[in-house]
């Protein structure tokens, strides 16, 4: 059995790191989001696939979703000493991961390759790829004009109200063989819960990738991020309803018509079942908010069981 | 007043620091050698550069010499996990500098200038000048071949024999223009007790800085760094014997014929005056060993003071 998960940062890697613990080593590959990657001090940084990676590897900080459990804080303390602003918290062992990246990028590596040479070290069994190896830049129109996107995000903590979202170089990306082998190898695909504009968003807006999704045989299911019409975390709540859409699962559901088989939704919101279900798709609801590493396993086992009673199609064993 | 001094590591950085503490703000300039710079995690270190400024900045770790007093090794530990080598103890503080400093010379600035954006925000109020803006490697031949000299230096604890010593990239090095103003303005030109072939010999070695030297109208005297016949720290020792020159304050004047007008050496050396005077310097002998703080100001004094007794030069106020 092959499983490809679909994620963004905090939300999504919570359902990937279920995911893994549930399914046998070497079954499950997380694309990941990299339009919100960044470049400070001269190295690449890339927050999704690091939040994923340290979650799987067990080395996430339990407090923040993100960066090194117990990291230290020396070099962004000198670092503003020497004048530089230090508004992305970046962490001592963070700054290993970035630099050997960087170093990696450099020397001609894409990113598909150097993300493999950060997972394989920690021991992790699972395969990370980035969307794509082309740099992509999330920007956000807000009412004093665009911005990118840890700018909004981070600096400005997703305060500002969002007029538009585009990603800057997705029509130079390609849709790598990796993906494309990925995807049409998978019996599940799995949609993470994550802010379906700006983390699922641009995985789907890589030229070819939709189209590769479409095409896959795999049973495909969204874990719905919104839990009785708010966002667990972050602006996806907010994000939604400025661009007229209704802040619900259905609502989610509604962005990935023609993409899903079906999608898991809150035992908040079992009221949206049967819209859901006019847009084509399956609906079931279970406890999807991950508070512990148990919830996280217990919902990944739900999506997976669901996603197995769905008819499988003609090239799923 | 100004005072000009070279210096490499160390014994150099310690001597750098009593003249920086005895002199009025803004007096000093360092030229400091580079040729021991490497790159590592596609960095650039400059660790000579590093040590005086750390050691300027009041920040140096006394137990070490060399590096932030203090400093996690966070990053390195990381990296490790990476399966990188961790021979060269980098800490996390000291990450902090390279990254700057890289960052700096990608986006075009000198080495000159990413220096000065570093020992500013620091507040130090001396100029510190790398020997020249270009890459120059220091490569030491052992019994073994070439080796790059921080491999030979700090991974192999400087134990090989040392056959010969080359500077590459030395030819198209070239003197700044800041150096050449720093000597041409220069009262007193003081060569700090380091290693006279590596450490103060490829500074001599950049191209048009010996002759500028020899056209400065400032008094030039060198400490000794062999005491008794021993080098205080490091291999000068065995490199001066090994290259067949005599392991004494006596052996490295010989090296510095035509360029000095005087040597400060130990008080256990006195019995190498009469030869040095031979060689056309005037000598004194002094405490060079400087174990705290009180020894560098003390020593700082009684060179500037020694220096102050030669007679001025037409051009010296």
């Amino acid at each position: 059995m092959k499983v490809v998960a679909l994620a963004g940062g905090v939300g999504g890697a919570k359902l990937a790191d279920g995911l893994y613990r549930v399914l046998p080593p070497d079954t499950l590959t997380v694309i990941g989001n990299t339009a919100d990657d960044l470049e400070l001090f001269g190295l690449h940084i890339s927050p999704d696939l690091d939040t994923v990676m340290y979650t799987l590897a067990g080395l996430a900080n339990p407090a923040t979703g993100w960066g090194v459990v117990g990291d230290t804080f020396t070099t962004l303390g000198m670092l503003e000493r020497y004048g530089e602003d230090a508004w992305f918290r970046l962490g001592d062992a963070d700054f290993a991961t970035h630099l050997r990246r960087t170093a990696g990028m450099r020397a001609g590596q894409r990113l598909t390759e150097v993300t493999a040479s950060l997972t394989a070290p920690l021991g992790i069994r699972a395969r990370l790829l980035p969307m794509c190896d082309e740099r992509v830049a999330t920007e956000i129109e807000t009412p004093e004009g665009w911005r990118d996107f840890q700018d909004y995000f981070v600096r400005r903590r997703h305060e500002d109200r969002v007029t538009q979202v585009r990603f800057a170089g997705i029509e130079q990306a390609r849709m790598t063989p990796e993906t494309a082998d990925a995807l049409a190898a998978a019996d599940f695909i799995i949609f993470c819960p994550s802010n379906p504009l700006v983390s699922v968003g641009p995985i789907l807006a890589v030229p070819g990738l939709r189209d590769a999704l479409v095409a896959s045989p795999a049973i495909k299911i969204a874990v719905s991020p919104i839990v009785g019409g708010k966002a667990l975390k972050g602006p996806a709540d907010r994000m939604l309803a400025e661009r007229g859409i209704e802040v619900s699962a259905y609502g989610v559901a509604t962005g990935y018509v023609g993409l899903l088989d079906a999608m898991m939704i809150d035992l908040l919101d079992t009221a949206d079942a049967p819209r859901i279900e006019g847009l084509g798709m399956a609906v079931q609801a279970a406890q999807t908010v991950m508070h512990n590493d148990e919830d996280r396993q217990q919902l990944a086992r739900a999506a997976l069981a669901f996603a197995a009673t769905l008819a499988p199609r003609q090239s799923v064993v």
